[in-house]
């Protein structure tokens, strides 16, 4: 099977035009076919303070209220997406910008309200990889953005963590996919306080000892849980550190596998 | 050849949920391939106002500076585009939201200062009818909003009538092409006090009779001369009037050919 990359970069990255550039110029050099997912930063937060639209916590969580989830339209899918796209096309890269909704590519149910009203949040029900893997082939690179819909017109906040592995699991059907989770960190610590202590490996039996001797803890547990779902269900590899692993110059990165 | 059409709406359309709704209906149903272009309308401004930003203009006519290009990028490229791509996805069109930055179609040049600086502002250079037919024989209707890019990562604020007549122009190398311009009136108006005076159909015989009875006048001068462009080089037929004329169950609108 012919490779692919699914690479999702987060907030330290699109927030500083320096690092985005850099980060656009590995992407574009990384060879092979490739899809980049972004989220979208602090960005739609100053946004929509500047807009007079208050960000709604309930419990720790946001809110996406209908002004709430415009905004986040405007950057996410508006802004921050088309400048990538842009950047992308001077790099050499023929970028597609999407959303879910563009040639349905992931459609996802609306939260149900339970204890809280997540508003127009979406979790993903569908990837279409059929058309995805049309763009693929006609030599285009996705860039996707957080956003989903629900086929009847509304679009929807999603989880870009979650878009990643879904869509890496999907094309895993038809490609050898790896995925990378890109964020400010050179990778999962062994040690907190020393950012150089990368755990180079993780499969299944280490990850075990990690969380018995309590390494591997708090938010990282579900980001790792997630690593393995989308590794038990076909993707080949999941690396998680700093942007620049993707060229693999140096090995100072988390590998995840089975 | 195959058919495709190509269809521009304006602010009246957008800026009206009912009647967006309505048009999006129609231009489902519109058999064969086609094309969609959107103007941003005045949600830009308004946003534009409530983010702290004046909107400047120059001799009467707007300038875009760095941070109006970014509201023109959210609203058009964001807002605007993927509502419209999300609502004609529930209505099974199979719709792509694209700038001209995406899959590089349409390429422009920053407009030079003269007199007036314009600011990010482009002049359509090239459109890449090979990419945007990539993805019409894929089964995806392309939906352009009024943004291209020129290539060095800088994404440019352009004309949604020259970004229509110019695609149209490319495409009729490889497709029997025609325009339909939807807008307020019904069409082009014998007297501009009788909204139902539609002349039916205006060819360069014609048009010379009309300029010189003075019948059509101003600003309608240069959107016609720029019709007759785009059927000078290759375009088989333009239309112009209501969105509903798309359906052609009426006879009401302005045809134009050679």
């Amino acid at each position: 099977m012919q490779k692919l990359s699914i690479i999702k970069i987060g907030g330290n990255i699109i927030e500083d035009e320096t690092s985005l550039d850099a980060f656009l110029k590995l992407f574009s050099n990384l060879e092979g076919k490739k899809i980049l997912v972004h989220g979208g930063g602090k960005r739609a937060t100053s946004i929509a303070s500047k807009l007079g639209i208050e960000s709604k916590m309930v419990n720790g969580r946001r809110i996406t209220d209908k002004e709430t989830l415009e905004v986040i339209t405007m950057v996410y899918g508006g802004l921050v997406n088309k400048n990538i796209v842009a950047k992308l096309q001077a790099n050499n890269t023929n970028a597609i910008g999407l959303t879910g909704a563009d040639i349905n590519s992931i459609q996802s149910d609306k939260r149900p309200i339970k204890e809280i009203d997540f508003g127009f949040v979406g979790d993903v029900k569908k990837v279409n990889h059929t058309n995805i893997d049309k763009l693929i082939q006609a030599d285009f690179t996705p860039v996707f953005c957080a956003i989903t819909h629900d086929g009847n017109g509304q679009l929807l906040n999603t989880n870009a963590d979650t878009i990643t592995s879904t869509i890496a699991v999907e094309m895993s059907e038809i490609y050898d996919t790896s995925i990378y989770y890109c964020f400010e960190l050179n990778g999962v610590l062994q040690d907190l306080n020393d950012k150089e202590s990368v755990i180079k490996n993780i499969n299944s039996a280490t990850y075990k000892e990690l969380l018995k001797d309590k390494i591997i803890i708090d938010g990282m547990i579900p980001k790792i849980d997630n690593c393995f779902d989308a590794l038990k269900n076909g993707v080949q590899k999941v690396y998680i550190g700093n942007a620049s692993m993707i060229t693999k110059e140096k090995d100072n990165f988390t590998t995840i596998t089975l």
